[in-house]
């Protein structure tokens, strides 16, 4: 029966409270092998909890006996004593898989003989400089000097930058058994969570991480800018990853992304993980949800793994003093959408993990936006500790993915485009992506642009193309978004040829025709596409309706009856977003009725 | 400091748990007074906790002693011993308003003091035969027999549907003090979330709630089919209704709308509600959250109030047996998206709540869909009640919002917009709303139409007309959705006069123009908008395309050359989604070609 069995965990620090929170939820006891009042057993009130620590025996035998399964919260746990457990009790993962990965050395030989692509890396038997060295010609400098074991958040690694570094790096991890691995040149990390269940191997989405210090600062759920293809291949390599253990349960895959778009297995945790706290807010099920589940061998509903909406987890970390860390979270109180966690370790060490925030919303960009102001008090923080040395990891938000893109076939419709897109970036906020692709002087590259638009994050594709106006109709049969098309007028025939060729597509590929040389209206009519999904932007739509209401009404109406019609005259004026016609008395320019702030009027 | 005050709670039932849930995440001391192992207890382990009643003095004072400010997770609590306490420690909200609003009768007459629109009701004195019969003719029958006091979930409520029914009444409300209460006719129930602050009253959205056996049953948020400014005004008048009450903290208030869309309060809760359960999934900031900043004086950003997604609630109740409330918790684990809470109360009575889960999606219908078969289980469950004699409330999705509505000036255009009707619900899987409206007779109804679509769920308006062909640009000018128009070929000019008409907008108000008579494009480029930001759809898309590719590739290239040019017809089909031209060897009709599977062939 799903509600009856206990649960062991080895470790009651944040990861095990945060499992405990799951295990509540679904009336589980969880039994904690750690120390009185660690984090997790602050919110487990029974007798069943073990005092004790994980890497001794006699307490791992103690907990076995009370417990149905029992799991970890962390690699570094004595792997003999669950050897021996695993004959009475279900260990999950299996006591092989966090035995050979606890070490990372043999985690990737292990690895490689599943094909995963690693950095290279070779083994240091003796630990002297002229092995390293040695090692150091092989590889290739800059390149890490890694412990095998008893290594996590950047202890147990040291950069050597070239051979005069060696003495320093061998009396940094001396003592420990020693690996070195070619330096990764990346271009950004990426990491999944997997949930291996009795039958299947599931995943999360891919994520973004940015390391600071060697410890996991932020998370980007999903990974920003980055193209769905390698999204779907970062999770399969994942996978494929994880498949090579036994046993059941959350690991974390860290990953690079190289610059030419490969992946790299960076390493793997036979654990729930800080790249996937994200998840409790992210997806329907959280990476802790999905542990205790699995298992369990209760359900896992694969859809329960997706992303409801971007998400972005910062880590507060231990600053100089012991709570220094507070202010962070009294920031994160005030930040919208901010959902808190704070792991109740009481005062804090310099770069302890003292709790998190995420927030979500409906757009990665909003959520960068929102969560800004907290990201730098954090960077306030660390830049107070003075045990601090290495380089602070870039902050800020990236730029937002562009929704609009607008592409001409030359340069010569740009002037007709101009108003549309002053009105999007100026009035709608909505800066726009230009770019010249021509139909038939560069088909390729046109073909290429729209194919990848959607996966970029575009949502409305608008075109411009005068005379046989090919570039509409071309970049919708390479794209599934909607593309507007402009007609622009030519030399000949009043634009009537561009309006034909643009209008007139064969059934099956179809264009969202506007008037001829009306780009004010193809920008209109991309916000109203937006506005459909976006209540703000729909709402400046009819802002913009109501304030040419109020300009026809109030303006030119009693205009025209206080003064008379034979008294006006019909002007032009070319007033940013477009150009706007209005009348006013003879003989005097009438500047009233505009008022750009307000959306500007049409005539 | 936000980190250090200790929270006393009178009452650990679910409500009380789930307030620790929130206060855990902040380090946040709970100290609960009530039995020991209660709900609420087991999930917050220290010594701070008291044994014994809400409605002990002694119990209260002890609670008092250890705590910075004290709160309730029920009404019916001893409010003499919180008004003395009060002078020692706070208490929110205020003992008053608990006072008040326990007794529903005081709750009632202290509203109707700020204008707040109730069911018209009468006071008990002597609790006889005669006085209720005299009530029964000033109210009218059926009317609602209620206690004043200690009724909660549809307990101490009789409903008395004619002067027959007086004595049973009176007899099953016995020795209680009573009121009767006018019958209201309402079409939904709803209710609001409201968050006192020190200087703010905020609310969550109005939500739908069915009850079942006067118990809730299921909470929609946001409430179904109700239009933008009614859940506005059901917001306004649940703040105006607590802002008549002292005090900090969550309360839920509960409505009726009536047939003229009207609201009328039906009671309000001093506390965290049921009613509010799905916003721990719904919304950034829960009520158990805002509950906890609200009584400490902590910051609660107004957006994280808002809906992230579209949530259910669904609660599970004790059935026959102790334990048939598993099987429902058993069905919701294959549930996608459900997030699950037991209470972890032990064994079940018979409409007792155990549990509850919620499910969120993209769209009310998908989660509609997701829990059904839950509401299925939950039902059947029900149905095995010995106890229950109470009708079962309606069960079953509702109608999805359609998010394309079809116009047309005439049913004359029927004709032409068929296939792309045909598309759209065939191959998409999307049911347009088609209704027929004219700009010219009946241009009223047509801006009414066009001007509510956006707050009913519409997307984008597909409008066909011919001649003059008004109808696209004038829907677009009372709308603020993407308009798509399909100029429809008359008996003269051949469709151009359309094709202008309807192409050739002014500025600032665009229509999205397809080519004469295209449907086909027309329906594909609304599904290209929704595909936008629907991935499913977009991958229809996608597919469509590939189909006319293989199909221009593989099926006509390759038949073309096998038989020649020569030996080749013309012919056209109507397949369903549209009309098709195919070539074919001559005398032959040639059937392989079409394949309306997988999306169908367009030439």
């Amino acid at each position: 029966m799903w509600n009856s069995p206990k649960v062991g965990i080895l470790g009651g620090g944040q990861l095990g409270r945060m499992l405990v929170e799951s295990a509540n939820r679904l009336n589980i006891q969880a039994n904690i092998l750690d120390a009185d009042n660690s984090p997790a057993k602050q919110i487990s009130a029974h007798d069943g909890h073990v005092t004790g620590s994980f890497k001794e025996p006699d307490a791992v035998r103690k907990l076995a006996e009370t417990c149905d399964v029992i799991t970890a919260e962390i690699e570094h746990v004595d792997t003999y004593a669950l050897e021996e457990v695993a004959s009475k009790v279900r260990v999950e993962p299996s006591w092989q898989a966090i035995r050979t990965i606890q070490n990372k050395f043999n985690q990737k030989e292990h690895l490689r003989k599943y094909g995963i692509p690693m950095a290279d890396h070779r083994e240091l038997v003796s630990n002297t400089p002229e092995e390293l060295a040695q090692i150091g010609e092989q590889l290739g400098y800059p390149m890490m000097l890694k412990s095998k074991t008893m290594a996590y958040d950047g202890r147990g690694n040291f950069r050597v930058n070239s051979k005069e570094d060696i003495p320093e790096a061998l009396e940094a991890l001396k003592d420990r058994p020693l690996y070195s691995e070619k330096w990764a040149y990346f271009k950004m990390e990426l990491a999944v969570m997997v949930i291996k269940t009795k039958d299947d191997v599931l995943s999360y989405p891919t994520v973004e991480t940015v390391q600071e210090d060697s410890i996991c600062k932020l998370v980007y759920a999903p990974a920003r800018n980055v193209p769905d293809a390698i999204n779907q291949q970062a999770q399969a390599l994942a996978r494929k990853a994880v498949s090579a253990f036994e046993g059941k349960g959350a690991f974390g895959v860290e990953m690079f992304l190289l610059e030419d778009n490969s992946l790299m297995l960076c390493e793997l945790a036979s654990r729930i993980h800080n790249s996937g706290h994200w998840t409790i807010e992210g997806c329907a099920l959280s990476q802790f949800d999905s542990h205790i589940r699995a298992i369990l061998d209760l359900p896992i509903p694969p859809k329960s793994l997706e992303l409801l909406q971007p998400s972005i987890m910062l880590n507060i970390i231990g600053g100089a003093t012991p709570d220094s860390h507070l202010k962070a979270t009294e920031a994160a109180l005030s930040i919208p959408n901010a959902s808190i966690h704070l792991y109740s370790k009481g005062a804090a060490k310099p770069g302890r993990k003292m709790g998190h925030v995420t927030v979500t919303a409906a757009t990665m960009h909003e959520a960068e936006t929102m969560i800004q102001p907290l990201v730098d008090v954090v960077d306030i923080m660390r830049a107070q500790r003075p045990d601090i040395k290495t380089k602070a990891a870039p902050s800020g938000p990236s730029n937002p993915v562009p929704s609009v893109a607008v592409i001409m076939g030359s340069d010569s419709d740009l002037k007709t485009l101009v108003p549309g897109l002053k009105l999007l970036r100026d009035y709608f906020g909505i800066e726009p992506e230009v770019e010249i692709t021509s139909a038939h002087r560069t088909p390729d590259y046109m073909a290429e642009y729209a194919g990848k638009a959607a996966s970029r994050g575009i949502k409305v594709i608008i075109a411009a193309a005068g005379g046989a106006a090919h570039l509409p109709g071309m970049a919708a049969a390479h794209t599934a978004l909607p593309v507007i098309g402009v007609p622009v007028k030519g030399s000949s025939l009043d634009g009537v040829d561009s309006l034909y060729s643009i209008v007139q597509m064969p059934r099956g590929v179809p264009v969202a025709t506007v008037g001829i040389n009306n780009s004010i209206n193809a920008a209109l009519l991309a916000a109203r596409v937006l506005g459909s999904f976006d209540p703000a932007i729909q709402r400046k739509v009819e802002t913009y309706a109501e304030a040419a209401r109020a300009e026809n009404m109030e303006l030119k109406g009693t205009k025209l009856r206080e003064l008379g019609w034979q008294n006006l005259i019909l002007c032009s004026m070319d007033l940013g977003y477009f150009e706007v016609s209005y009348i006013c008395p003879k003989g005097q320019i009438y500047s009233g009725i505009i008022n750009a702030d307000n959306g500007g009027m049409m005539y």
